[in-house]
């Protein structure tokens, strides 16, 4: 894990990155995105997600609002990354709350084979068949523990599992690494775990492996979000704060900042 | 009307508010309805409309960039919403702009049990019947005198009627009351109305009757006005600071500073 | 040219912009029209396009988010537009990236009379057929000089030609200005080249016209731009700032100000 040298190479390289996300968090993530040094490209189309994804280092699929010509075209881009080995990852935007939201995540993650997915407890026990409860898009409880949560997750379901919360757990199946970056004012804005997402999808295009690009993304975040609390009076001027502090991000000194175990 | 008390309660129990709401402030309701201290889901797509509406604590319809599949989705939502007594706000955003806008909100509260129609003076003008002039979705002129306009209309349609402006009046049909609190500034951002109706949902979810809780939803949006305008310079500055003073609201002096009348 | 003389004209008649855009910058581009003294509203239905666009001073069409439904309502639009002597602005956001977004910036182009174009140097080239890159919906090279392409997309396809970049070019087909206002903060937030397309909506509904309105539309963002970079600390300090800079341009200095050659 080099969270430094990856952001290194992402400023150089500013991968596209593609995603099909919701409306709620669209200029946030586009914004995130970019802040980090990556660009974004919000395609939704069938008409053209297989070719907009051909220019991609990386796809995000996030259900936030999903509705059925959406799916199919999360369905179709995925594909079409499968095909051309650009990673992608999923967020499973309140999996639990609804039947359709569970049921799309899970059909997602049969028909397309995901790098990683990155969601809250809830979300992440609701797909591996714990109980869970999920009120809207937010985790109430997850019925086991955190790390061996991300755990079961990644072996059960043939993924880099990322499972954040006040800390995040990442696991590859084999081992769990928990980060404990982050302030709690991430939690006072909507769409920050979309934004965990996006990131993850940026660092994905530029790491060793799935699973040091899940970690590097949760810890790039999290020391973002450290350094926008300090100067933050609020939910309001935290979220202003957090895009500067993403494009501030030092790869000289992030992963002296990492705390991940 | 107690905006302290429903405030703390609002805190406690964070009820889920289902928003079914325009592109243009999906992410601004929902931190609004975040940074207040409520859980905003955002589901519009028939297949789940109905069972997330089961969860929720009040639902927001706003027609603000409508088309077919949604004004279906919000119908199929409210019947839930009636059948299960969760209450419903009804945002006409741009009624009396075109008829597509006018009719879809006729036909709203024709079909769905309404508790609180939160609109400005042109938009509830609109729906009374009284002449009124809708410059896109910003009221130019209506017909009348709001605080008798929102007599009116809470007569005529059976609902709490919220007339938001430079002075706010809310009627359950019996009585008038104006709401003086807020500044400027709110009308320099988009969605000020959008944030009140949603800020209105989360007040239903708790507070004592609709005509209270659409009361205490524009003192509280109102006084978290006047706390951020006192540092912002200008649209910007005052949209993030909005949030943190909605986040910072204080249940113990919110009701002192009420200015209702 | 006088940028004074219509920013005045804006704040006080308050023209009405109907954007038919995409779902990442609807809120940005709403809170700059509104901020710049205009009257956003955004209606993309079918049903209402048409009626909408009766009432609107400009028309602007951005295709960032396309689907053939989008499309169609764009097409909606823009004839009724013309048929009432509404000024059109096109935003062919991504063209060059995907086949989609090409031919339907093209089929927008042969369509509707397009009275500004306004994108970046790589999407004005695909659209004049000079070899470009866009990456998603930036642009990486275009095989012309700025300068030139603004003038040959202005004779080629007749309109005034709006090629946004470090330095802003802008042709009538005849001549070409050169306007170098701005920041480079302004490329690290998403949708300031939307922006740019909301605000040449604006200034074309009071501008002598179009040639000078398109040019006023970029000095009065690139003032803005200069002004809300002093206080930021990043691009999301300096987007909260563009907001207020844009309500606080000065008619008195801004043409003062103006870099335009």
């Amino acid at each position: 894990m080099n969270a430094g040298a990856s952001l290194r190479t992402l400023r150089e390289t500013k991968p596209l990155i593609h995603q099909i996300t919701n409306y709620v968090v669209m200029n946030e993530t586009a914004n995130a995105t970019l802040a980090l040094g990556a660009l974004p490209v919000m395609a939704h189309s069938r008409e053209e997600v297989e070719e907009m994804v051909g220019w991609a280092g990386a796809l995000v699929l996030n259900i936030g609002t999903l509705e059925p010509d959406w799916v199919e075209a999360m369905l179709l881009a995925g594909r079409a990354a499968n095909e051309r080995g650009v990673p992608v990852v999923l967020d499973p935007v309140g999996a639990g709350a609804t039947r359709y939201r569970t049921e799309t995540a899970k059909r997602i993650l049969d028909e397309i084979d995901i790098e990683v997915l990155r969601g809250n407890a809830g979300e992440v026990a609701t797909l591996v068949g714990v109980a869970a409860e999920v009120r809207g898009v937010e985790s109430m409880s997850a019925g086991s523990d955190p790390a061996d949560l991300a755990l079961a997750a990644a072996r059960s379901l043939g993924v880099v599992a990322s499972v954040t919360g006040a800390v995040d757990h990442v696991s590859d199946g084999t081992s769990v690494r928990a980060i404990a970056n982050g302030d709690p004012l991430l939690a006072s804005i909507t769409g920050s775990g979309c934004i965990s997402s996006a990131i993850t999808g940026c660092f994905l295009a530029v790491a060793e492996s799935p699973f040091d690009g899940a970690t590097e993304a949760l810890v790039a975040l999290g020391v973002a979000g450290e350094d926008a609390a300090r100067g933050a009076k609020g939910p309001g001027t935290f979220h202003a704060l957090l895009y500067d502090a993403l494009a501030g991000l030092d790869p000289a000194t992030i992963d002296a900042r990492a705390r991940v175990s």
